[in-house]
């Protein structure tokens, strides 16, 4: 039974605070076993330094589709729907299993860089991305993601059922750090008979929903025309509006959605990077804090962020945030990190995203002696504001260290980016 | 006479091509020998490796405040008004020569990190700046910052007066590398009938301006109101619109101040990440552009930023812009490396921000063996979304290397960041 004490740092504690304390950590649960003063934490097996550090949970990328890591910067700056159908798609359409795995690979490198220890997956070929976690010692929420339109009955409704059945057969894969969901791509994507016939097949198992919801106004606009009613509301008559369910984006919410949210338990990831990039607007995010929605903080796929770093989340979270309120008080640091820790864990249902004895010990320490983090006023500050995804030191996830000393033990790194590169420049090339 | 060559690399060329490429820099006359063909560009006394790396036109930070890094993180998420009087203001009065000396050596330390290579500042003590410049090896345009309201005739007369000593002093310092201006804080700040004595001295001697404009609407509403014109109308009308003079922010112009800025070749330092976070609004930087205003591209000071690191901005620039104009396609990562390099410098009237026979030697050599850059779809995208300042591997300026292999040769860096430290610490006890 091996304990690991994570010495010497600051401790960034739930209600915000940061003070001098070592964190033990249980390897064998997974768990963190104590934290607090120096003097009053038990004796490790094992110590990770931590000087000159702050220890914060790890961050938790609630929305992300982890293998388009192999289309970063392959098509920017276009419109959203020119860029889906004459880039995006295509490429992807020629992705093998292999290469799902290699582009999946590459992204939990980098999050396991940047200090992610979590995240919310969906894609497809989801049997590589469970092997994959299982292997880089990460905690994911991932399912198959459904697209009927363009597809006739029998296709439509093999999507549906390849959805269901990656959901019931890899919950609690990876000892446990898996958990799935059944994930229908966005509700103008999917068609109405498909949600109604295939939902309550989810709920019978008691699978959660994931989903893509309100993230343009050509997303919007459609529902309301057809439905004669607002696209939450629609997806809460298809029972798509659970407390275990999370909704990625939710940019363009009308003040009845929001608390809908509120009223439900349906929690939103609010993923700024994407937001602006492809222009789809601001999202009311200070509202729904407000209105106690819980919120998360998710990069979306890179070819539209364009990378993984959560750190960058938290300072367009921030920024604009601010600029969505015109009010620079609202969205303050100290809310966005608690979005990209707590918010985000509870929105995938993990026990994660503070540091706390009982808690999963997913954990960063950041390395503060740093001339862009210099002097230390404020470090919940400097955590949204100045830091970024190079400052980690060390990632652990379920109480096992995943880089120490900005070495990634659980994965060859050399070889994951040259096989990506490989991977990426031939998917292209079969596309073109 | 040593030639440097830049080996093995690939090279961002002004056209926004990126070719495999050597550089040979003449370190005598700070300026670049020859760029091409590795065959083709002649030997050089010494080599600075290169290889698995972007060599890029150092960056051009064109509105800041360096020494404010003493207040990086002290007051956040604060309304601008409250922000200023009752956090920024108080502790400002406090700094020291001394105290801008710290300041400005950690901001120093930050942009040499980070391959900014030049810098445009507006503060006080800027004898403490020019000698940090010169020591640090970087390029700087710099002026004494005046602000008229609150004193009375004789102190706002002394504040031009020095403005115009600083600017008459140090033109020319530190072998050529610092440029001055003259620098009335903004049009709300200083007094009209300080403008109509003291900006005619300036033009006499031909010395630029430099001043904040159009960055909230309590800047812009006062003056529609008090003077019966738009704020650059009114700028015009007191000279203060040269082809030599640049203004910081630019956020809220209407069509007929873009079309002035264009037709008398004032340029524009857009400051996106202040912007945001002290909610002034979105600039009109694609309808700049569009109109053949000179952009460049700046931090502001840390206090509203909080890093001055001009990857980030790049970054915040493209997102934004495209959120400004509700396009996906606008503010393009070409656009924005330019805006960060050669607009920049043109804005500052240096001959740097490009890599070409001639031009200053201010270069910077980015990493691209990184998880976060990978793959290699297009360089310039990654600049621009994907990567940040601890990218950079290199930084030269003026033909001599700052930091070669992440190490800063210029300074010390520990000791700039313990100063720093105390510094900020003491300035704040003294205003508390
Ligand atoms: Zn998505
Ligand atoms: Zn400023």
């Amino acid at each position: 039974m091996t304990k690991l004490r994570i010495a010497g740092g600051q401790v960034l504690r739930p209600d915000a605070s940061v003070e001098r304390a070592d964190v033990l950590v249980d390897s064998e649960s997974g768990d963190i076993a104590a934290v607090g003063d120096p003097d009053e934490v038990p004796e490790g097996d094992e110590t990770l330094d931590a000087e000159d550090g702050l220890v914060m949970p790890g961050l938790v990328n609630a929305h992300t589709h982890a293998a388009m890591t192999l289309l970063r910067g392959y098509a920017d700056d276009k419109e959203l729907d020119a860029w889906l159908q004459e880039d995006i798609w295509p490429v992807e359409a020629e992705f093998t299993p292999e290469d799902v795995r290699a582009g999946t690979e590459l992204g939990l490198l980098e999050m396991i860089r940047s200090g992610t220890t979590a995240f919310a997956d969906m894609y497809f070929h989801e049997e590589e991305v469970v092997e994959a976690v299982e292997d880089a010692g990460l905690r994911a929420r991932l399912g198959y993601g459904i697209v009927t339109v363009g597809k006739d009955e029998e296709g439509a409704r093999e999507d549906c059922e390849q959805s269901l059945e990656v959901a019931r057969e890899f919950d609690g894969a990876a000892d446990g750090r898996v958990k799935t969901a059944f994930m229908p791509h966005s509700l103008t994507t999917v068609g109405e008979e498909y949600l109604r016939e295939f939902v309550p097949e989810a709920r019978e198992d008691g699978i959660a929903l994931h989903y893509h919801a309100n993230e343009t106004t050509d997303e919007v606009d459609p529902i309301v025309e057809e439905e004669g009613q607002r696209p939450l509301d629609y997806a809460r008559e298809l029972d798509m509006t659970d407390e275990s369910d999370f909704v990625a984006h939710g940019v363009h919410l009308d003040s009845t959605e929001i608390d809908l949210l509120a009223e439900t338990g349906t929690s939103v990831v609010h993923c700024p990077a994407s937001n602006m990039k492809l222009a789809s607007g601001m999202a009311p995010v200070q509202k729904l804090l407000d209105a106690g929605v819980t919120v998360g903080l998710g990069t979306d796929g890179t070819a539209s962020n364009n990378d993984l770093d959560v750190f960058d989340e938290m300072r367009d979270a921030a920024m604009v945030g601010k600029l969505a309120e015109n009010d620079a008080s609202a969205v303050p640091a100290e809310s966005v990190v608690r979005m990209a820790t707590e918010g985000s864990a509870s929105a995938l249902g993990f026990d994660s995203g503070r540091i706390e004895e009982g808690a999963n010990a997913d954990l960063a320490v950041v390395d503060l002696d740093a001339a862009h983090l210099t002097p230390h006023h404020d470090l919940v500050s400097h955590l949204v504001y100045a830091a970024r995804g190079s400052d980690v030191r060390h990632t652990l996830c379920d109480g096992a260290v995943l880089m120490r000393d900005r070495e990634v033990l659980t994965l060859d790194a050399e070889a994951v980016r040259e096989r990506a590169e490989r991977r990426a420049a031939a998917a292209v090339e079969r596309a073109e």
